[in-house]
């Protein structure tokens, strides 16, 4: 063996997806891109907003000046400084630049934190289904992801998390609004959530932390409000990015922030300052922590994922698909008409309708749907839609 | 315990170091920053080239048209090859797109194929003195770094090398031009450590690669030319940044060859691509990846570190100071006149200058300038120098 054996196991467990996902190009190459409905990957279509524009524009202007050095691991004190006042106006809480670390996107947030907090063994609890890399994440650092159901309709199930808490239990890492399913979690399910911690930590004489993966906050629908974890729980983390809010992911700037109130805050803030360091971030990218800090507050125009989720949700019940209409983020999670998602999957690609098997987020049965698409590719693929489940029923 | 014990007894091991650190801001705010002369940082103090600035300019602008959506995990294929294409004119191999992965940075580039390479237990070797960074890098990923001495001049010492090699050994990691010493390592030295590579790997049935870290190979002198390691190794593999070359450290953006005469090549490289994925990189940050293939080629003004290398070293020699003179990268380490390193580096801060000490690079009995600071701080420091060593002897 000439690589790593975990890593070539891997590689080999995803092989099948990978081959999914080969479909994607073959079938752009023989009926053209524009004939091709891909709904595969969470790369959200819409442009960033004006403000991140001129921001961006106005540092890489004003850099001449001041330069493209190292930053501190932690992030330029001003930059967390005004993240934390924003974070502080919306939640309610009284974070300074102190409880703020900027990190590379929301992957480097939660891998930073999960370093932090693991010894080899321990887990992390998650609902499923969940967003599939939690489990590279745990295991990077010598943890092992463990899985709650969530409700029928994916929201929180309490009394299964309770069920799933062990002594090992480091971390329950929760994503709301959540990536496949869409569901966003009441503040009353997480409250209930934040009192089990609480209990288990006592019973365990340990903190177990509630780790909370946050890149959809701003993609809400119908006005709900995304419920803040930090009164939920004192043992908090928030990981997130500025990935989906101004449609940046591939720039890789996102946050964490311990809760004020956390017990060992500073011994945690400390170790998630050097494990940015040490896991090779070193720094989230300077630039575009100036500009995010320019730019704070700025959204992409999430009433064009509230006509798209309409569009894909009308399209679809029509058809005569069964889903929960998702609260926020950009995904759809319906039912396939059979266990066996992957065969469904293969039968909508010969509609040349590309989806993601729910396997592929530890709930067989069911398909995902990234719709931050153009309208115009969610239309045209409804008869596709319709056609492959007419012809499985 | 919260947080990690690996975490925390790191912390604490370094506890001393940072310590070290925190005297420079006291005694910046006691005697004003302009009179403390601080070389413990290689943050580089020259401005990029213009050519970088044009650049970020243009593709920021650009930007609004293109977005900045998630690369490919290896980067976009386009600076992929303009990557390639350089790398191929200036070190005359055959290298495509394809063995090309950007990174964030050097230090994203090493924990990625490190992360792709290593099973729990194996060792990566590398010549001491060493960026501390590496330990860090190995045991991330479940591996282990040893040593090996260098020469009295800090070139490579193949004996020692040879002995250092065990069925264990999976990598062995060189930096050249050297932090901390800027030792290069000669061809003819690195052509027999990949003889010696080569040998081992028979013996052991297995292949050891030979990673090469070249931040600095642009920062050289006396028109030395670094050594291109492709042509010593097949089975080498090159991880580097932009960090030094246009002193843009804080962007994160870098990249990693694998030799295109490789044995494993493409197996080596999808294990790259996803480690670069799951540890949380995702992608190299975006606009980054195209301001360096908008600006490829373009330096800073290396003749300015020369200049300051002769001024540090012409200073240091009229002290008393013993050293040999860096061939590259913007490093001076010299002997310390007593072994015990840190006291000697305590009474460099009594002149107000920040050094940092040899043990910190695995050497005791020395200790580290970076002199990428402006000519006026490097002059006014050395009656500082002078009176330290004076005092001491």
């Amino acid at each position: 063996m000439s690589i790593s054996k975990l890593i070539q196991e891997s590689v080999e467990k995803s092989s099948w997806i990978r081959k999914m996902f080969e479909e994607g190009p073959k079938l752009k190459a023989q009926y053209g891109a524009e004939n091709v409905y891909d709904f595969s990957l969470g790369n959200p279509n819409l442009q960033p907003p004006e403000e991140f524009h001129k921001a961006l524009a106005k540092v890489a202007a004003d850099s001449v000046e001041f330069g493209h050095g190292y930053t501190p691991n932690s992030g330029y004190p001003f930059v967390r400084k005004a993240v934390a006042d924003y974070i502080n106006e919306e939640q309610g809480i009284n974070a300074t630049e102190n409880e703020v670390i900027m990190t590379c996107g929301a992957a480097g947030a939660l891998n930073i934190t999960l370093k932090a907090l693991l010894d080899p063994g321990d887990e992390v609890l998650c609902p499923a289904p969940y967003f599939v890399e939690y489990g590279f994440y745990a295991q990077n650092h010598g943890g092992v992801l463990k899985t709650a159901p969530v409700k029928d309709d994916f929201t929180l199930d309490i009394d299964a998390m309770a069920e799933a808490v062990t002594e090992k239990t480091k971390a329950v890492l929760v994503n709301s609004p959540n990536n496949p399913t869409g569901q966003v979690y009441s503040e009353e399910s997480l409250g209930a959530l934040g009192k089990l911690l609480e209990d288990k930590s006592k019973q365990y004489g340990k903190v177990i932390y509630l780790l909370s993966d946050e890149p959809y906050r701003k993609i809400a629908f119908d006005g709900i409000e995304v419920p803040s974890i930090f009164k939920c729980y004192k043992e908090t983390i928030v990981a997130t990015s500025y990935s989906k809010d101004l449609s940046i992911p591939g720039e890789r700037i996102g946050w964490a922030c311990v809760n004020p109130e956390a017990t060992y805050k500073d011994q945690l803030i400390g170790a998630m300052t050097m494990t940015n360091r040490i896991l090779g971030f070193v720094n989230a990218p300077g630039i575009m922590q100036r500009a995010v800090a320019e730019s704070i507050g700025a959204t992409v125009d999430v009433s064009q994922y509230a006509e798209k989720r309409e569009l894909i949700c009308n399209g679809l019940k029509e058809a005569g698909y069964t889903f929960t209409k998702p609260a926020g983020a950009f995904y759809l999670f319906p039912k396939t008409p059979t266990e066996d998602d992957v065969a469904f999957v293969r039968a909508l690609q010969k509609e040349r309708i590309l989806v993601v098997p729910g396997r592929g987020f530890g709930t067989p049965g069911h398909f995902r749907i990234a719709f931050c698409m153009d309208n115009a590719t969610i239309k045209n693929s409804l008869p596709g839609f319709a056609k492959a489940l007419k012809e499985f029923k």
